[in-house]
């Protein structure tokens, strides 16, 4: 640390992303990517926007913006469009949180919403999952702090209801509640609809996982004009062009491939409870996962600590985190088939089955 | 403005890009960009770079980092980057400048940077350009601020001297001293080898103008290792796969490429020099620009305001900023010689010359 850096900005603990090891090829299942290529699409038209990228590419999200609203049926005033959706939610936070507008989230959930509330100088509060890792919902009611759910949560894969996300709307009518719909693509039910009904939420979403563009990084929120017009404000004073020309063509490619992305996640979905089945057959527990992983806690035999380290000797990279509760769980994300069956059999040979 | 949002973000001033119209076609010589299209390996790089997009981009720029700080001569502790020399900007602003470090720069210069630190929180002070536009070295000496000085500046093109850089980091060796080079390969000189002399000292660059990729928003910081810690601990709170796979590979090509780039740097300085000496003979006073814009007042005939929309009437977009002292002003990118002719056409027809 050089002896130039404010107290304020001492005082982060930054996020720890899952490894992206280059010292030898694993099999990734720990970051949740997509084990599809992006569309052809994407791919063609991000290529072609390279040749045009000595000019800045187009504000607010350019005909990305029009495309994604047509496609999700909103008016484009209800979209706004950022450098992947960790961008978007930290511009929530700090459009909506601060000092005096703290934020609350569960306390196994996404990361980065701890990250985010120090960086734009918000308390947060922490509530804790129920025994079964659902979502304490009662808690939320009514709590009157800026509400962050990641729907389906992770590294659960818990989904909570469309009635559950209006109860907690109306019941805090001067906070906003996001609602981070980052998987919600492999079996899950958008709030987008109920955004029309309540004028404090936003949905965010991203291109990362259903739509194969982790690599691209694109993210958006969706939500009443007024809020999505703030959030630009905080665009316009951090970085107006913040999405590239390949970025946002890849984007507008794979919205036009959206049967590619319809049949992945199908593909998803059914490797999924297929390898699902497997693990509770090999005495796994497991969480009900409506997103692209798994999470699951090995039979008594073997901890996840030392699971995750029989893996990674394998070839195989699984995230763990180090978080009460949760320290003897894996999750996995779901890749191809043949990628499942390589987990299982490196695991059937861990446990000597 | 939605009721949600901070008191904080309420009071934010949003920077105003450079029109990016899209109802005619325009000669744009209104946002630096650079005429000539990316490098062939820019683009054939970035093309293969979103086959693999469904993974995310590997941390810490990957191997632009390695490659980048090669091509500069300083180890790769030494680079920081980011999507953009904006994000880069506001990075520093955040780790180094706030409540109790203020921040100084002029008052005619880059209009991020009151900005940056307003949305960092830091208070700052304008040090008003010389009369004649030159930057007043002697008020920054000793000042005891955050100091941020573009070089050459904009939009009046001017450079200072190495001599005065490090006279003004020795003398402020409590803070940090950001050269902001977006416009250093255009005659200007870097800063970069005074890094290793002064550990106050940051240099910041982008791919956006030379190397002909404003539409892939690469930006990077040059400093020793502390500092360029400290800037990852703010990506790393923000956004950690902050440049894409795309972006990154097109950069990766532009360097390999560097003879392209610098022959088209000697072309846009080449038109420079030469239109510039056109503007004089029409009456045009211009500012000793090493930059790809030229910085001029037309003469007491018209005013900047009104050639201004003359210009643009006649398909020719250039910026003019509404700031005190400068308001008379026209900033005009250096295109290609055909659009440059095409401009000088313009004036004159305006003109009736």
């Amino acid at each position: 640390m050089s002896r130039f850096m404010t107290p304020k900005t001492r005082r982060l603990t930054p996020y720890t992303p899952g490894e992206q090891p280059s010292e030898r090829k694993y099999i990734k299942l720990n970051t949740n990517e997509s084990p599809f290529p992006p569309s052809e699409k994407a791919i063609m038209y991000s290529s072609d926007a390279v040749r045009l990228s000595n000019l800045y590419p187009p504000l607010d999200g350019g005909p990305l913006r029009g495309k994604l609203a047509d496609y999700l049926g909103v008016p484009k005033e209800c979209v706004a469009i950022a450098n992947s959706s960790d961008e978007i939610l930290n511009f929530i936070f700090r459009a909506f949180c601060g000092e005096d507008s703290p934020a609350a989230f569960a306390d196994i959930t996404y990361g980065f919403y701890p990250v985010f509330s120090s960086l734009n100088g918000a308390p947060y509060t922490e509530i804790p999952l129920k025994e079964d890792f659902t979502l304490d919902i009662g808690r939320f009611i009514g709590i009157h702090k800026n509400i962050f759910i990641a729907n389906p949560n992770a590294p659960t894969g818990i989904e909570i209801s469309g009635e559950d996300i209006e109860r907690i709307a109306e019941s805090n009518p001067d906070n906003i509640v996001v609602i981070d719909e980052a998987y919600v693509d492999f079996g899950g039910r958008t709030a987008i609809p109920l955004v029309d009904r309540h004028d404090n939420l936003i949905v965010v979403q991203t291109f990362s996982k259903s739509r194969s563009l982790a690599g691209a990084r694109v993210g958006f929120a969706v939500s009443n004009p007024e809020i999505i017009k703030d959030i630009y404000t905080v665009i316009y004073s951090t970085n107006p062009y913040n999405i590239s020309r390949a970025n946002m063509f890849a984007a507008i490619g794979a919205i036009e491939d959206d049967r590619y992305t319809k049949d992945n996640c199908r593909k998803i979905i059914s490797t999924r409870e297929r390898i699902s089945g497997e693990l509770k057959e090999l005495g796994f527990r497991l969480t009900d996962s409506r997103a692209n992983f798994i999470f699951c806690e090995p039979p008594d035999i073997i901890s996840g600590k030392e699971l995750y380290q029989a893996l990674r000797e394998r070839g195989i990279l699984v995230r763990r985190f180090d978080v009460n509760r949760i320290e003897n769980y894996l999750r996995i994300s779901v890749g191809t088939d043949a990628d499942m069956d390589q987990l299982i059999n490196a695991i059937k040979n861990t446990l000597n089955i």
